[in-house]
């Protein structure tokens, strides 16, 4: 079955991309710190508008992302690029660099403009990062966990 | 910019799969209800060792998976599938239906084999859904949220 899952491949399509005053990803502050990061803009492709229909101001989502710059063949890093911090595999951190470099984002939302237009209170991306899915924030009861 | 997102393309390739008692799409869960979920294994390729080495019995985990069974071409959902609830966009949903069908999971790791082979608390995927990325949870403080 794994050699299944070698062979397979899935295509993702952008349905938008950031806008953001953040330039350089060597300049993007760490999820796992409380560094903070800059208000951003969704652009999304209007093919995709009635999509975001029920997507109202204030309301908290889920954004998902390519992280372009990301190298994919790293299995091992320093935690917050801090080389004091022993080596962890990626997939027990939030390093963009790993096998499928998606971005996963909590937002909230702080204006709508030309219903694709959607601007959130903090992204930690550089400008032009693909945005490739957008979900809702599951209510606490769900699960037992706020994702 | 637009032009560009939607002509580029990124391609993903499988870590691994799941392994559950779930074998029909219809008989899984909902992720918006409490319906709970079965336990499951994430059986992840071998070559991917080393990038798990972090993940420890009982650590809560982001599990993102591709949707294989999914429509891309859905815009709208009654969500929970129950058509008494009015339509909305597939962004303002959890809906497996939407243009890059990719899973959001949090999950509890409950043992460990072999080192790629994880069993998890609850998981409401069909046996056989590829996996793509395996995440650590940010701990509350950061960014002032849990995801």
């Amino acid at each position: 079955m794994m050699s299944n899952a070698n062979i397979d491949s899935y295509q993702l399509h952008p349905i938008g991309i950031v806008c953001s005053e953040l330039t350089l990803r060597k300049a993007c502050p760490h999820q796992e710190t409380d560094e903070g990061a800059p208000e951003a803009w969704l652009e999304i492709d209007p093919s995709f508008s009635e999509a975001l229909e029920g997507i109202i101001l204030g309301c908290d989502l889920i954004v998902l992302t390519w992280l372009h710059q990301a190298q994919r063949d790293i299995m091992k890093v320093h935690p917050q690029r801090n080389p004091e911090n022993p080596l962890r595999g990626v997939f027990a951190t939030r390093s963009p660099d790993r096998p499928n470099p998606i971005g996963l984002h909590r937002v909230k939302v702080t204006e709508i403009k030309n219903r694709t237009r959607i601007k959130v209170d903090s992204l930690e991306l550089v400008d032009g990062t693909p945005i490739i899915d957008i979900k809702s924030v599951l209510p606490k009861t769900a699960s037992g966990s706020n994702k």
